[in-house]
C-alpha cells in the first residue's frame, strides 16, 4: 500500500497560495485563522467538540519529502525556492483549541492558528477535515446516546463508514460522544476505545442447524456470550434454541449472563416477546441487544413503546451522521500582523449576513452559574481582555444589542487552551477515556432546553463590547 | 502517526467466529460469500462499481503482526493455534468482481470470494467498506456529471469528507464516475486524479486590496488563471477587478484563457451578470466557474435557469453523498463445499422477503443489444450454466415468473472477472484514466430510462431457470 503522507492532503490551491506567499515575503507575516461552525447538524443545540488528536499527530509529523516536491515540481508553477522552503517546512506557529470532548455552539472559535502565513494556509484542509469528522460523529453519537437514555449504544458501522478513516476514527468519535464501545477492532487496537463482537448469519449458517452452531459459541465463549437469533425465525427458532443452548451450556457451569441480538423484523415487538420468553425460561439476567438500522429517532420510538432492549448497536446512521452527514466547519483569516507586529482584525463580508465572520484574535470565554453548576452563555472577547468573575459582568446579543443580562454569581472559564507554542506541543493529550467522561461532564452542564432534539433553545454565544465594536467599524468598511 | 494495519480493521466478531472455525475445521472448508447491495443510492437507477482497487491492494498485504497478536491475546479469549494461524496468514482463495467503472444493479454480485472459511470471514470489512464508500461516492459524482450536461465538474470536498481516506480515496471515486478533476492534492499523487486550484478568500484578504491580490495572481500564474471574485462585492468589485487586472496582465502577453470563480450569492443571477460584464469587456475566453453548496438537483436548476457556468466545483454534497450518504453493500454467505468438494448453495431468509438473498456460486452475465448496443438485461446463472449469444434465450423477471422476454440478436457478456486465483492477483489493475472512460462508455449503453433521475426505470435483473428453482426449493426447506 502506498504510504499516505497526510502532509499532502491538502487543497491545491494552498500550494498556489502559498508559492505567491512566498514570492510576496509572506510567509514572515504572522497571520491568525479560527476554526468555527455556522450550524449544529440535525438542527440540534450543540456540538462536540472533537479531532484534535489527530491535528496534533497531523503537525508533528507535517514534512514535505523528496517525492512530494517532484510531484509539486512536475506542475511546473511553482518557484525552486519556495519548493526548498517545502523541504524544510516545519510548523513553527501557535495553536489554540477547545479540549476534545468540549459542547460548542455556533460561531464560535474552535480552535485558533497563528502562525506565518504559509503554514496557517497549508494546514487548512487537514484542520478541518479532522475537527469536521470528528465533531460530526461525535455530536451525533451524543444525540443517539442521549435517545438511548442509558441503555448502552455501541457502533457497529465500520463496514459502512466513508473510507478506512471514516471507520477507524468514526469509531474514536463515537465513543467521545458517549458511546460505550466498537465493533471495530482497529479502533481498540489504535485508540483504546473497547471492541467487542461475537457472530454474525454467516456463523449460523455455517453450521448444520442453528442449535449446533449456539452450542458450539457457548462452549467456546461461555462469558456472557451474545447469540443472533434472526437467522431463520426469532421466535420460533432463534430465541427457543439460545434458551435451551444457554440452559444446556451456561446454567451447569454456574453462569448466568448471556444475551441474544435481534438484526431485524419489528425489534419492539419482538423485544418484548423475547423477553417474556427468556423471563419464563428463568433467564432473567440474559440481555437483547438491537441492532437494525437505528438511529436517535428510532430509538426513542422504541424507548416510547417499551422495547426490551439493555444495548443498541447503531451502524451506518451514526458512522456517516446519515441524516445530516456534513459539518460545516470553516477556516477563515481573522487577523493580520503588521510590520510593527501589530495585530490588525480582519473581516469577510458576504451578501449572507449570517456568514459575516467575527474578527480579530479572540478569546473565549464560558460562563457558569456558581449555584446551578450549569452553563449560561459563551462570550467572545479580543484576546487582550481579561473577565473578571469576582464582579458583575453584563453580557449582550450581538444579534440584539438591546438584550442583555448581568452575570454575578458566576465563573468564567477559557475554552482555547494552548496546544502548540512556537511550533512545539505544549499540550498533554488526555486518553480517550477521560475525554469520554470530560465530555459526559460538560454536556451535564447544559440545561436540557439547550439537548431538546427538536427545536432546541440556543445558547448564548456573545461579543464583548470591544470586539462589538472593532467588528461594527471593519463592517462600515468594507460592508456592502 | 501510528502505522494503521488495515488488516485489524475488521468488526471484532470476524476474530470470535474465525477463533471457532479454527477449532473446528472449518479454516480448510472453501465458502462462498458475495458482496451485493439492495437498492441505489438517492432512489436512482443504477450504481457504478469502484473499490476494486483498494481490496486488491488490501488482500495484497493482508497480515497479522506481532503487536496484532499480541493485541488480540490480550483480550484473553483466544486459542493460541489460532494466534499461530493468524502469524502465517496469507489469502489463498479467490475472488471474482466486476471492473471498476461497471454501471451495477441491486442483488447481483459485485463481488464474489471463495475462500476457507477464516479468511472468507476475516475480509468482510474491509472488502465491504471499501466497495461501498467508492461505489456511492462514484455514483452519486455520476448524478452531479449528469445534471452538467457536458459542463465540467470538479471535485472539492476534501474538508468536510468523513476522514482522511473520505477525501483521498473519495476523490479518486468521483474522477471514475465523471469529475473532470479534484482540488484534493493527495489523489492526484497517489492516484493521477487530476488536482488543480488557484485562491481562497484569504488571499485576497492577505493584500491590502483585491486588486493587487488579482494582479498579483496574474502575474505570478498568467496561464489561465482562475480569480475569486466574492471577496468584498462580486458585481461591485470583484468582478470588475478581475477584468481590470485580466486586460493589464494577461492581454499584453497575448493571453485570453481566464477564469472567475463564484462562491456565494444567486449563481444564476451573478453568472448572467458577470457573463455579460466579461463580454462587454471582450474578455469572451474568460469561463465562469460555481462553487456553493451544489448538487445535481440545483446544477439542474441553474441549467433549466440558463445559469453561465462552464465549471462546476461540487464539494461536500458530493464528497459525502450528503442527501443519500450510505450505500448498502452486504456480504452474504451464498455456499459452502462439503467434504467431497461439491458446492452446496446457501440461503438466508427474512421476514423481510426483499432481504432474502439469491444462493450458491454464480455468474453475472449482461446482454447487449447488437443494434443498438445497449443493455437489456442482466441473468445470474449457477456457475456452471453456460449462456450461448448465437441462440435466442428466454429470461424471466424472478419476482414475476409470467414475464418473460425472448432474447434474439444479442451479445452476452460475463461481467465478474476473476481478480485473485488461490491468492495470487491474477487482474492488471488499469489505470484510473481507463477507469473512467470504461465507465462513460459503459454508462452511454445504459438507456435514458435508466438514467433518469426521479422515478427511474427498473433495470432487469433476472435469475436463471437452474438458478430460480435452486432458490425456490431452498425457500421450501428454509422458509418460515
Amino acid at each position: 500500500m502506498k504510504h499516505e503522507n497526510l502532509s499532502m492532503l491538502c487543497d491545491f490551491y494552498e500550494f498556489t497560495m502559498s508559492n505567491g506567499y512566498f514570492k510576496n515575503g509572506f510567509y514572515k507575516k504572522n497571520v491568525y485563522f479560527d476554526v468555527f461552525f455556522r450550524k449544529v447538524p440535525d438542527n440540534g443545540g450543540f456540538a462536540i467538540a472533537a479531532g484534535l488528536e489527530q491535528v496534533v499527530d497531523y503537525i508533528n509529523n507535517l514534512h514535505f519529502d523528496a517525492d512530494d516536491l517532484d510531484y509539486l515540481r512536475s506542475k511546473g508553477i511553482f518557484d525552486e525556492g519556495f519548493l526548498g522552503y517545502l523541504a524544510d517546512f516545519k510548523f513553527s506557529g501557535d495553536i489554540y483549541a477547545v479540549p476534545e470532548g468540549t459542547p460548542v455552539f455556533p460561531n464560535e472559535p474552535i480552535m485558533t492558528v497563528k502562525a506565518p502565513a504559509i503554514e496557517a494556509q497549508l494546514i487548512e484542509t487537514y484542520v478541518l477535515l479532522a475537527l469536521n469528522h470528528q465533531t460530526l460523529i461525535a455530536t451525533k453519537a451524543n444525540r443517539i446516546v442521549r435517545a438511548a437514555q442509558g441503555r448502552a449504544v455501541l457502533e457497529f458501522g465500520s463496514r459502512r463508514a466513508q473510507g478506512a478513516s471514516g471507520a477507524t476514527i468514526g469509531a474514536r468519535a463515537a465513543y467521545i460522544g458517549g458511546c460505550a464501545g466498537t465493533a471495530c477492532t482497529l479502533t481498540d487496537e489504535l485508540y483504546g476505545v473497547p471492541a467487542g463482537g461475537t457472530m454474525a448469519h454467516s456463523w449460523v449458517q455455517m453450521f448444520d442447524s442453528e442449535y449446533d452452531a449456539f452450542k458450539t459459541y457457548c462452549e467456546l465463549y461461555p462469558d456472557n456470550p451474545t447469540l443472533l437469533v434472526d437467522t431463520y425465525n426469532t421466535l420460533k427458532s432463534g430465541v427457543p434454541n439460545a434458551i435451551k443452548v444457554f440452559k444446556e451450556v451456561l446454567l451447569p457451569k454456574g453462569k448466568t449472563k448471556c444475551a441474544i441480538r435481534l438484526d431485524s423484523g419489528d425489534i419492539s415487538y419482538l423485544s418484548k416477546k423475547a423477553r417474556k420468553m427468556l423471563d419464563d425460561a428463568g433467564l432473567t439476567d440474559c440481555t437483547i441487544t438491537a441492532s437494525n438500522s437505528l438511529d436517535e429517532g428510532l430509538i426513542r420510538d422504541l424507548m416510547m413503546q417499551g422495547a426490551q432492549v439493555d444495548t443498541f448497536g447503531v451502524g451506518e446512521r451514526l458512522v456517516t451522521s446519515s441524516s445530516s452527514p456534513v459539518f460545516g466547519g470553516v477556516y477563515k483569516l481573522v487577523a493580520v500582523e503588521d510590520e510593527s507586529g501589530e495585530i490588525v482584525p480582519k473581516i469577510k463580508v458576504s451578501e449572507n449576513t449570517a456568514k459575516i465572520t467575527n474578527p480579530h484574535f479572540k478569546k473565549l470565554y464560558r460562563y457558569y452559574d456558581n449555584e446551578s453548576g450549569k452553563a449560561l452563555a459563551d462570550e467572545l472577547c479580543v484576546y487582550d481582555e481579561i473577565v473578571d468573575d469576582s464582579k458583575s459582568h453584563t453580557i449582550f446579543d450581538p444579534n440584539a444589542t438591546w438584550k442583555t443580562k448581568t452575570l454575578t454569581d458566576f465563573t468564567a472559564k477559557e475554552l482555547l487552551v494552548p496546544v502548540f507554542k512556537n511550533g512545539e506541543c505544549v499540550y498533554e493529550l488526555p486518553d480517550i477515556k477521560e475525554i469520554a467522561a470530560y465530555a459526559k461532564a460538560q454536556i451535564d452542564l447544559l440545561w436540557d432546553e439547550v439537548k431538546r432534539f427538536e427545536n432546541p433553545h440556543a445558547y448564548y454565544v456573545d461579543l464583548s463590547k470591544k470586539l462589538y465594536e472593532i467588528k461594527s467599524i471593519l463592517l462600515s468598511v468594507y460592508g456592502m
